[in-house]
């Protein structure tokens, strides 16, 4: 169970770019990656297939023929110039354990079924989720973006085509959710919480709902030397108030707010900001808290705008609602971590993941993995320790043998 | 009088643009505004000359060869999709003064002359204040930027020899300092003050001096979701704190500050920003007040950034100082403005002006008109009405008749 690492090191040399790890859905790297994971998977004893969307999904069967299904996966594509282990810790660490028990001859209670996700963070074709939808809903997933064109100006059917998948029999990607026990998804924790807390492994309470809006506050542009401060109508100034706002309201119960995007229209440093237009992503483990949190915020909006005798207008980019973790998964979980020599931490993931998806079918946990480098994610920087890992496998293993 | 207005509806029409009204240095349309102003100022009684970095200079000499000379004027080129008035009416207005003194048949005890500046806003080759300084350095205002490139890649030594003036000869546009009794400019006030106090004229009291920092802000970007409020370094919030400190820093005595541009570096939605870069720009009525003002503001910036565990830079990028317009010229265009029927507004000009490259050769003063559309300026929006255009060449009148 010491190959993880050295493992992911080796998957990351499957990349669309010479210059940074970058793997895209479909690309003939991602093919090679792929043709990686499943002479991993049948080295540790699962029969593998590739369904139609490109997943690679290895079983081990379990001691009777008509066993319930343990699922567990991530996602193999990864973000351009990303991080080795963001995805990839989640297949090979049910890899690892799976190997062992084939190694000792165990069979367990349950078939497991290990499934590498082809298409998570859809750099590609600007989609996201799609080859674990597809599991769920199969040809819907893909409904209106099978001619949306990557930045080659190839088209996804076309893409799909030449990796010998055929867009017209993704239906047949759906899994039968009457055989599955449950999800559960591995994963690097891509922030700083573990890291700062001393501990390896978390155990996910929630992965969080999140909104993100998108603002325009209209003042009036001036001359930076001629309009007295009492007169203007500062759209920046506004702006900058607000920014404060989002900060202040998300602080202290969980939620987390960012204006990551924030544009001053024609900004020179000789004129007064006349318009401007930032982002605001609000992410908490409760879709009650974000409500309450997006609300506060915007109310607090408003009464900058009618203070300053500004405009503002907002629209709604995107909307996704919380997903529970099981509390029974949790506590399996944490008592697999604990039993490895670990205090488990029990924390919300603010990111995405495929078990949101997989949540509609079954019941989910989600085991996070310390992230090292500050809990830099998304970035080369993205570092996972070897103690770490091996404990994953630890606690993985007792979680299954227990389960 | 009356032609003031409708003279500059006919200047404009002299623009290097059919879309607006754009007019830079040495441009066809220059040249042809420059041969207009030079028919009007001949058609005001006065002889004219176009010096060597083609300032056109109207004479109306006085009772006596020896008189000492008041010197008016204004620009005649304007910022790309510019404001008519702009410049303009600090030549219009006196040649208007000077052609009712002419009709009248009147000679004042000083000669008065009226200089109509080739370049201030320096929009064709980046520069500011080029043809005034001419006047006060000579050659030295041209150092270094003779080979420097217009849009089109034209030399400023090319465009001078294009326009049939000889960059050799620079030199012969130093004016004798010793012949001045002062400087007089009328110019559109830029500013919404005098339409606030619903007053036609201004008599200025200061120009105000200025300085422009660029300042970055250096925190730690992350991942929107999964960095919890109380560990994040976001440089734009960092940046908000800052960007209401200049707001803060700057009101109540007179000072303005502006941060009027900023961008979030590889901003995005999603990541919690990492850096942070915005211009403050400072000024006011006196040295004193911006460099205190200035102190004020970067020490809150140091407390800021010490609170958040953030790293700033910041760099000068220009600095000018402030020029007071001479005390006895205050007064007199006080007076003057007095008994043609308004009340004069002092106020400092926020905006720089030629007056402040005059003021090393001479006092200046300056007498500003009321801008319309809410003070708007450098764009098309700007208005001066008919009537307050009466009312300055009325004021100016009667101040050349008491000087």
């Amino acid at each position: 169970m010491d190959d993880v690492l050295s493992r992911a090191e080796l998957l990351a040399r499957h990349s669309d770019s010479r210059e940074h790890y970058t793997r895209t859905y479909l690309s003939a790297a991602h093919r090679a990656a792929a043709g990686q994971i499943a002479e991993w998977m049948r080295a540790a004893g699962m029969s593998v297939r590739v369904d139609a969307v490109g997943n690679v999904i290895g079983r081990y069967p379990g001691r009777m023929g008509s066993d319930p299904i343990l699922l567990m996966g991530s996602h193999f594509d990864s973000v351009r110039n990303g991080g080795k282990y963001d995805g990839v810790l989640g297949i090979l660490v049910p890899i690892a354990c799976v190997g062992e028990l084939n190694r000792r001859g165990e069979r367990l209670r349950m078939a497991v079924e290990v499934a590498a996700f082809a298409d998570e963070e859809g750099a590609r074709f600007q989609t996201s989720f799609l080859a674990s939808r597809a599991l769920v809903k199969g040809a819907a997933a893909f409904a209106g973006i099978l001619d949306r064109r990557d930045a080659d100006g190839v088209t996804l059917a076309e893409a799909m085509h030449a990796a010998g998948l055929d867009p017209a029999r993704i239906d047949d990607a759906r899994i039968d959710p009457t055989a599955l026990a449950a999800y559960v998804e591995v994963h690097i924790e891509q922030g700083p919480v573990l890291l700062g807390r001393g501990a390896p492994l978390g155990v996910v309470t929630s992965i969080a709902g999140g909104s993100r809006h998108l603002v325009t506050v209209c003042g009036a542009a001036g001359h930076a030397g001629t309009v007295p401060m009492a007169m203007r109508h500062d759209a920046l100034a506004a702006a900058a108030e607000m920014v404060l706002a989002v900060e202040k309201c998300a602080a202290g119960e969980g939620a987390v707010g960012t204006v990551g995007m924030l544009e001053v229209r024609d900004g020179t440093g000789n004129v007064i900001p006349g318009e401007v237009q930032f982002t605001v992503d609000i992410r908490a483990p409760r879709d009650e808290l974000r409500l309450r949190t997006e609300e506060a915020v915007f109310a607090r909006f408003e009464a900058i705008a009618a203070r300053r005798g500004i405009a503002i207008e907002r629209s709604k980019r995107h909307e996704v609602r919380a997903v529970p973790c099981a509390e029974w998964l949790q506590d399996r979980l944490a008592a697999s971590v604990r039993r490895s020599g670990a205090e488990p931490i029990h924390l919300p993931s603010g990111a995405g993941h495929d078990a949101m998806i997989l949540a509609e079918l079954a019941d989910v946990g989600m085991l996070f993995v310390r992230c090292g480098a500050g809990g830099a994610s998304h970035n080369p920087a993205e570092t996972v320790g070897a103690d770490d890992a091996r404990l994953a496998c630890d606690a993985l293993l007792d979680f299954l043998k227990t389960f």
